[in-house]
């Protein structure tokens, strides 16, 4: 296997405001985060070769992508792939850059969850993790149980998790929520699936992010403070891991097979020392401390003290969801893993203000998908 | 825009039986084409380091791939292109593969169209051409109708291509269909949509097909006869061609801007001359009609006359369909694209027994997808 490293710039970035959009369709949604993502770049839409487009939602290929950003008769290819659909779309379009194939590509990621009808929400009727009976909130209960029995995780460090994602989210325009919470009010909320309550949870949201990537070789030309892609993680095990015999309850292996690949491609050795800041993917709030052991951030185990300890606040030792998160930004599916490459690409550019993490030079973006078996993995990097 | 040709090899095939397979679930098809796929390459599930899968269906993710074939913990990504959902799942693996990425991937494209319930039928209630209220046979009956009118095609012109493709369908042992029809059987059906009868509509269908890709350079440690990759086009235009002033209804240019892609890459100049076979995508007799057309193979208009005097015929200058095609194959929407390119490796191989078309060394695939805005073309050569 070679190494992709170094070979794609990200060059442009945009971000619909996420939130409850009543009042925009899907379309205007990837509108505004591609002509962003364009205007970032400084491209017009002819200038794109080839676009992936990611979302959950079986309604839409690539004609949505094409005919709301008149960038028709090129190759748009959709991919799905659970909640890491936007950043597998994102990955699948550098290998085809890396490859040569094409100069200069588009990736827009969305969803549209607040709406019902024939164009919002995802059919998932169908879906395996739907058709065994269970939901999310279920299913990460039970890894938060287990993780309160096994290493002694508490619900406080559950709900540090949230105030601190909502701290963050209150300095981001383009976030769900803006607003501070407090511990107290986390503890206080009911309870959606024990030990898990309102607050735990992130929220169902509208959204759309969008970037432009490039050969690196061609990157100067659009941006001087383009940013390189290190390294792409993709893994998929057993598509029921709860139910399978051994499963452990206490991480999600798919996150660190993938963050294993990303490391190595990216030339990782201490992803706490190395990594400037982290976009990963809470869910739930105890999925970002799950993440913090799966991506190898601390020990097993040792995930609860990691929030406690604030090393993962802006400021600490590895900031850890910027943004806000999924718990403050919300999540739109297929949105969320591109909204991950656009926080870290204008992290590592320094345009995000409040927010911002200092002299960062490299970051991390982390989905993890499906029941838990797929992890996704994009480290990003300044050259 | 760089070079694809000759980088990337298929070094192995696998097709499960087409039809009304009541007896297979969609693992157990996934099976059938996968591990043909792996034998024909001598390869073990463990050798594959990155895998796509092509289906329509949204119940279905790279876990359904990953558990019924044991390949789990690598990258596995869905790909959804409408009927073009398997070809570009190759594509996106292909270029995975030509960047260097991965040595060895698999690509898998499935789906069951003849069972009802959660498992079976993709759900397309919220798809947007359903959505518009109009269906294939309508669609494509409207292009008959113009194609009759403009350029004096008739209903026995189409009747030859089903009976064209019944004959090659026969000597398929994985065809949906594997008997001879006449004419008049064609002509005296009951008619689906005016001039469409029900022989001139592909069958809906179950079924799987596989590939198995690597880097050109080490091809030959899997086969001798292992088969090139010349050419990956793919072109989207807008989603609702039909419906948009000025769309002449006599032909599809999706399929001619994927094709001139195609052909570019592979240096291709006389597609006629310079193509041994084609698989091309005959969802209606008049698809593959157009498809001469938009595929350059003759001149606008004179579709009718290319299948009239034999040209498509195996042993005619260039044989389309072989297989049988949609028509007798059976069109399994995700599966039939890798069907293609398990026939056209195959034919190149010269493995295909009674249907083999002689000196076969460029072969070319091609899907139509959605409302006739997805055009995509592979061309395959030996080396």
């Amino acid at each position: 296997m070679g190494d992709i490293r170094d070979r794609v710039a990200v060059v442009g970035t945009g971000c619909a405001k996420f939130g409850e959009n009543y009042d925009m369709s899907i379309e205007d949604m990837i509108v505004a985060a591609g002509f962003e993502a364009l205007e970032d770049a400084g491209v017009a839409p002819g200038d794109i070769q080839a676009a992936w487009v990611g979302t959950l939602n079986s309604a839409f290929s690539g004609t949505s992508l094409g005919d709301a950003l008149k960038i028709q008769n090129i190759p748009i290819t959709r991919v799905e792939n659970y909640c890491a659909s936007g950043m597998d779309a994102f990955r699948n379009a550098c290998f085809a850059v890396a490859s040569g194939a094409y100069d200069v590509a588009l990736v827009v990621g969305f969803e549209k969850l607040r709406d019902s009808g024939a164009r919002g929400i995802p059919n998932t009727r169908n879906h395996p993790m739907l058709a065994w009976g269970v939901t999310a909130p279920n299913l990460f209960a039970l890894a938060a149980n287990r993780h309160f029995h096994k290493y002694g995780t508490t619900k406080s460090q559950l709900a540090k998790v949230a105030v601190k994602n909502h701290h963050n989210g209150a300095m981001n325009k383009k976030a769900h929520f803006q607003m501070e919470i407090d511990e107290e009010t986390v503890l206080n909320a009911p309870l959606i699936s024990s030990p898990l309550g309102l607050f735990d949870c992130c929220p169902t949201t509208d959204g759309a992010a969008a970037a432009v990537i490039c050969r690196t070789d061609i990157a100067k030309s659009f941006r001087d403070d383009y940013v390189l892609v290190k390294g792409l993680g993709l893994a998929v095990t057993s598509g029921a891991p709860y139910f399978k015999p051994g499963f452990e309850y206490d991480g999600f292996p798919a996150t660190t097979l993938a963050a294993r690949q990303a490391y190595e491609q990216a030339g990782i050795k201490n992803p706490l020392e190395e990594i400037d800041l982290a976009e990963t993917h809470d869910c739930f709030t105890i999925t970002e401390i799950l993440n913090y052991e799966d991506l190898l951030f601390c020990e097993k185990g040792k995930g609860g003290r990691f929030i406690e300890e604030g090393h993962s606040a802006i400021g600490g030792k590895l900031p850890v969801n910027p943004s806000g998160g999924l718990k403050s930004s919300g999540h739109p599916i297929g949105g969320t893993g591109v909204r991950m490459i656009y926080e870290v690409t204008r992290q590592l550019q320094h345009r995000v203000g409040d927010r911002q993490v200092k002299d960062a030079q490299v970051g991390l973006a982390h989905n993890l998908g499906g029941p838990g078996a797929v992890g996704c993995v994009t480290i990003l990097g300044n050259p």
